[in-house]
This record gives structure tokens, sequence and C-alpha cells, in this order.
């Protein structure tokens, strides 16, 4: 870890050895690893890296907190695609927007760059057994990324975790208690139950290596930009961490002189549980809030990583745009119909913030936006559906076919040969 | 298409140009596209492949019937991973074993491959609507991959089609028709109606392109092991266009000299739906047969492609072997806790296939086995509960989950700090 200096609290400035098996600061504040950055700049260059043939978050490596002797995780994390969504664009009224389909990769969702770089840090720290608490994505993450690699796991999910995820979970042979509570009540169960067993901690907030394997997400925007910084990154916000880490990557490149300036994040949330973006709206201190929204892998009432997050959408000068979940639902439908990219609520919520933040006049017609999808669609069937409405169903016949499509007032236009 | 010489009927051997809306021969005959081989072999080498940084199915083009100033669909189609799946492979007594994960593909199937190229070839027919009919994921990937290039698409699927797939198409805005009967009942509707309105047709089996888009499965594999050819390929087989296109890229290979040899394909069918391999097994024509099986993206009983495959089968000196539903559903399990892959159940017939294959001494245990993944399991979340079961529930205290683990003889061990 040649670059890595070490680790300091958020809250006390405290600094700490960057041990594989770190948590939190003495005084409870969150961690965050330091580079040296003018080595890095010294040492590595955009040009370095666009000739690395690895296309995995591993591409990064200069600016992750690994030994160089630890080898890449099995499966094959990050370098997802970035669309240009003009289609998108056009009906939102937007200059130039970018698509981050984040749901491709191996468990379908972005917490994989986080699981990732667990597992790498878990091998490091000579652990056998890896646990974590999540509202769905992360534990499957963990779960699939950590079976690969040949760790036992222990997951604490709220038992509103869609079946998509729990399905993943139990695949992937992870031992997963379902916790009849909020997101907050299994997160303090996770907590007990790995203090007493003594397993390697996953928990997000806790562990200040998963936002350093986050962070990939805005590191590979960039470069698939070819390091032109666009105006906004959007993205949904539920414990604050992924935030966090897209944020920590863009400063990263910052600081070792990659890209010339810094975008503002959009940081959405969804109406019903939006206890940062209040904060950030109202200038008060975050408070709790319920978790009233359908989008569950953002449903965090009380979020761990509230520090970090409020740093990163302040320092940006970020804009904080809430959204309803007819909003999500209707985002799911739009990047569907016009960009054939399925997300599953909050994976979509940072775009339907986008709309949104439009229509508020939160940010110009004439920006350029990358709005990253955190999950795919998959994951969240159920929600899938209600967002775009069963199919007709028709006997096989074609006298019924045209009663249908009456009934439907569909009229296909016979194309002349 | 510099490397395209035309189309033959595999039947009667007439012959056609390669028009970009090819349907089948005036015989009835399905069409395969014929390249000049010494013409590739005289332009191109593996080694200039290798440093093409496009990381898609689009690497291949000379092997591609696309004209050259046709783009690229807008979804980033193929160049999944290939895993080594050592953990896998010793709990099978295999010596070596290849897992190709095709459900990270932009719809979640190996079939984005062929809904790829059915798009290039729809914008080069000028069309604007693109119709099919899919036991489910040829369905959901044309709809994404023709979304996100404008098209409007007519979709026909059996109304047993999972509810995952329902819900992409439904969100990719298809125009979805549910037919209430088998697979053969949906065919039939959806060919009258692409007659009657004219629609591109997208069939698997009428139109000759598709399994062109679906050999690139192949030639990445290929590629990925660096030309090395392992001793066999094992795939699930329902229509048979998708082992008739891994067939096609391999001989592709062969005859432009950058394979040496050919690998022996395994063929593995539903015991419930197996009228290709029963044919393969008893010598005789191949029968129709019930669509007896979970694994709905193979139950097939009236498959379109029955002479492509097998052929490829026979011409492979492949192995056809047979799984029962409950060996599909073990399969599940065993990728998901060795490997980190959630494959739906057809997606992981092809690697049950080995394991039996193994059990019944049809393959060496010796062998070199690369073994392909064609769907993601999130698409099937029912049968992925139904292989791994529900997780159990607790409440939110200590006490809950040490009884929980009691139930459940579940005994962490306490970790020495």
């Amino acid at each position: 870890m040649k670059y890595v200096l070490g680790a300091k609290c958020v809250k006390c400035g405290r600094e700490y050895a960057a041990v594989p098996d770190l948590t939190t600061c003495a005084c409870g504040g969150i961690l965050d690893i330091q580079y040296d950055y003018a080595a890095i700049r010294r040492d590595c260059s955009p040009r370095d890296l666009e000739g690395n043939p690895d296309r995995s978050m591993w591409r990064y490596r200069p600016f992750l907190p690994v030994e160089e002797t630890t080898a890449p995780p099995p499966l094959r994390v990050g370098w997802s695609p970035l669309y240009k969504a003009d289609r998108l664009a056009e009906e939102l009224g937007l200059k130039t927007l970018y698509i981050k389909d984040d749901g491709l990769n191996p468990t379908a969702s972005l917490k994989d760059r986080a699981s990732a770089m667990a597992v790498a840090k878990a091998k490091e720290a000579g652990a056998d057994t890896i646990a974590c608490s999540s509202t769905g994505n992360a534990a499957s993450s963990l779960a699939g990324n950590a079976a690969a690699a040949g760790f036992a796991t222990y997951i604490f999910v709220p038992s509103r975790a869609p079946k998509g995820k729990v399905a993943q979970l139990r695949i992937f042979g992870a031992t997963v208690i379902s916790v009849d509570g909020s997101y907050e009540d299994t997160f303090e169960l996770s907590k007990a139950a790995i203090d007493k067993w003594g397993w390697y901690n996953c928990n997000a907030a806790i562990n200040p290596y998963l936002s350093e394997g986050k962070k990939t997400v805005t590191l590979e925007i960039m470069e698939q930009l070819g390091w032109q910084v666009p105006d906004y990154i959007a993205l949904s916000v539920g414990d604050g961490c992924t935030i966090a880490g897209a944020w920590k990557g863009l400063k990263d490149l910052y600081a070792a002189g990659f890209i010339e300036k810094l975008p503002r994040l959009i940081a959405v949330q969804a109406e019903g549980c939006c206890p940062l973006n209040r904060a950030i709206q109202t200038g008060q201190p975050w408070q709790p809030m319920e978790e009233n929204t359908l989008a569950d892998s953002i449903a965090v009432g009380v979020p761990r990583n509230p520090d970090k997050a409020l740093n990163a959408i302040r320092e940006s000068e970020g804009v904080a745009v809430n959204v309803s979940d007819e909003e999500i639902l209707a985002a799911m439908r739009l990047l569907g119909r016009t960009q054939g990219v399925f997300g599953e609520p909050a994976g979509v919520t940072g775009t339907a913030g986008v709309k949104k933040a439009l229509e508020l006049g939160l940010i110009p017609p004439d920006s350029t936006v990358a709005s990253i999808v955190t999950g795919n669609g998959l994951k969240d069937v159920a929600n899938g559906i209600k967002a775009a409405g069963e199919p007709m169903l028709v006997r096989p016949d074609m006298e019924a076919l045209l009663a249908a499509f009456a009934a439907h007032h569909i009229t296909p236009v016979e194309r002349n040969h």
C-alpha cells in the first residue's frame, strides 16, 4: 500500500495505521483513508491508467488501499457501461445526460465495489468469516463475493427486503438472519453478534475500506468521460456511504491532478425517508425519520454515515432533492423505455432526481449530468410490475389478438413490402 | 460486409444474398451465413483481436454479418467474465472447469448477443418495428436492446414466463402479448401477426442473423482462454439456436485458423423436455415432447432449430445428457455457494449436465470443461427460493438470535482477538 498514509477520524482527527481490520475511531467517528497524492501524481497519469487492460475496479490500484500482493477477488466487479442517454436527455429537456448502469455488476448492484474490497481486506486480515447488516444489496453482494472467495458469511437483513435479494443471499450459501424490525434494529443486532463472535465486520460506515471500493464508480465515470468533468453527478442516498464514496473518488482524482475541477453532486432521497436531505434543506442537524418508501435500498431512517455524506453534499455545493414513490416508478419506466436500462427503485432514484431538479429549476437545462443507476430492477420485480403493469393475456388465435389490440387501443401500422 | 459470401439453406443448399431482412429458405429450411474464411485468415489474426480495446461482442466484426458502416447498438453486450472455477471443479472431481457468466449481459441473458445483432440488422433493413416470440429471455432482451435503439416492439410470450422476464418486457415499453398456451402456440401466433403487419422478424430459427450474434459467446470463450481449446463446452439446449450459434462460432475460428482443433459439445436438456437429446440418444428422428420442466427458457417441446442443433451435437462428437429439475435446483445452489454465480434454472442446466456427465462416466475427470451460464437467477426468483429455501426470521434481540441458531443447528466459532 505504498500510497496509503493511514486513516483519520472525520470527527476528532485522530490518526490510525491502516490495518486490515480497522473499524471506527475510539470517539465513535468514522475513519477516512488517507493517501499520498503527491506520490500518486509523480508515479501515475491518466495515460498510464488508460493503457491498463484490466477492465474492472482493480485497474485503479494506485488509488486503492490494498497490499500490492493482494490478488483481486474472484468476481469481476466494475467497469460497468456509461451510456450517453440522448433519448432520455431529450425527453427531460437536458443538454447532456450519461447513465452509468451499475446494475450490471456480478450481483447486480454498485455494492459489489464495496464487497470486493471487503473480501480483499478480510483476506489480508486472515479472517474466515465475514458479517454485515444491510437493507439488501450490500448483503447479497457481500454473500456472492465472499462465497466466490471461500468465506463463510452471516448476513442480517430487515424482513422487508425484496425477494430477489433474499433469493441471492440464500443461493450464495450465506447464513441469513431476516430481522423482524427496521434497518436500525437489524444493524444493532448485527453489531452485537459481530462483537460476540469476532467476525470480520463489513458493516458500512464501520469498515472504512468499503467506501474506498465504492469510490471506483466515480473513478470510472471520469475515465469513461475522458477526464472531462460533468457539471453534476446524480445518485440516490440512503445510509450515506455511497455518496461519500463517490465524492471521495472525485476528490482523489482532483488531488492527484487527474481532473481539473470537481462536479457538484445531486443527492436524491425519497420524500418518505430523507433525513440527510432534510438536514441540507433546513440547515438543521439531521434527525431520524420513518422508513416510508418503496425504494427499499435507501429506506434508511437512521443513516449510519451522516457526517461523510453531509460533508460530501456541502463540499460539492450539491443539490439535495427529494422524490415521491410515484416519481421513482415513473423513472423506472422512463429509463426502460428510452434507454433499455431496468433499475430497481432506489437504483433509478438518482435519475428521478435529475428530472425533479430540472422541473424545480435547481439545475439549468444546459447542464451535463452523469446519473448512476445503483441496482438492477430484477432485484425487485414486484415494484417493476407495479411501475409498468401486467401484460395483456390472449388466447392463441388471431381473432383474440385483434380483440385484445382493440381493447388496448393498439393499432399496428402495416408495413409496405 | 466484406467477408460475408451469402446465406445457404442447411436443408436444400439453395443460396441467397445476405440482405438484412432474410428469413428462411423457400423450402422452409433454415439459412446459414457463409464467410470467406481465407480472406479473414489473410486479414486478421488473434493478435489483432487482442489489441482491440472494444470489450463487447463487436470486437469480432470480421466474423459478424454487419455492414462496415453499421454502428454497434447502444447497449453494451458481451465480454462477460469467464471464471476459472477451481472450488466447483474440486467439488465435482473435475480437473479444470471454467464458468462463463452470460447472465451479466445488459438484460441478464445470453440472448442479448442475438438481440444486439437483430437491432443492427433491423436498422440496416430500415425497419421501425421489431417482433418476436420467446419463452422469455429472447423477448426481454429484444425489448431492451430495441428500446435503447428507438424501435417499437411487439413481443409474444407464453403466459408461464417468469415474472422477472415479464417485468423487464413491460419496463422496456414493449407491447407484450402473453399467450395462454404453449411455446408452440405462442410462436405460431407471432408468425401470423408478423406476416399480417410486416414487422422485422426476430424469431429465432427464422432470422439467420441471430445465431451469428449468439456465436460471439464461443468466440469470447476461446479468446479468454488464450485460444487454448478446452475438451468440452457445456450448455443448455431448448430451441436449439444457442447451441447452433455456439458451434458456428467455434467452426468459424477453426476455419479461419484461430484455433487448432474443435472442442466437443455437452448438450444438456431437462428430462421433462428433451426432444433433441432423445433424438441423439436413440438415433431416431426427433419427436415433439411435453414442456415439463421448471427451466422455462429451455421448455421447448417443438424446437424451432432441430437441424442446426442436431448437426452441432453430432459434428462435434458431442455428449447429450438430461438432468432432472432437482439436479437443476442443486446446480443453482452449487454455483452460488462455490462461485458466487446466481443462474436461472435453464442458465445452470449446462453445469448440472457437467456434473451428471461426470457421474455417468460420459466425460473423463481429467477433462477441461467450459460451462456457459446463459441467464441470471434474478429473472426467476421463485425458483431461486425453491432451490435455496427461505431465511430464518428472528426478532431483533440476541436471545432470539441464539434460539434461531440453535434451532437451525448453527454454532458460530468465536474468533480469538
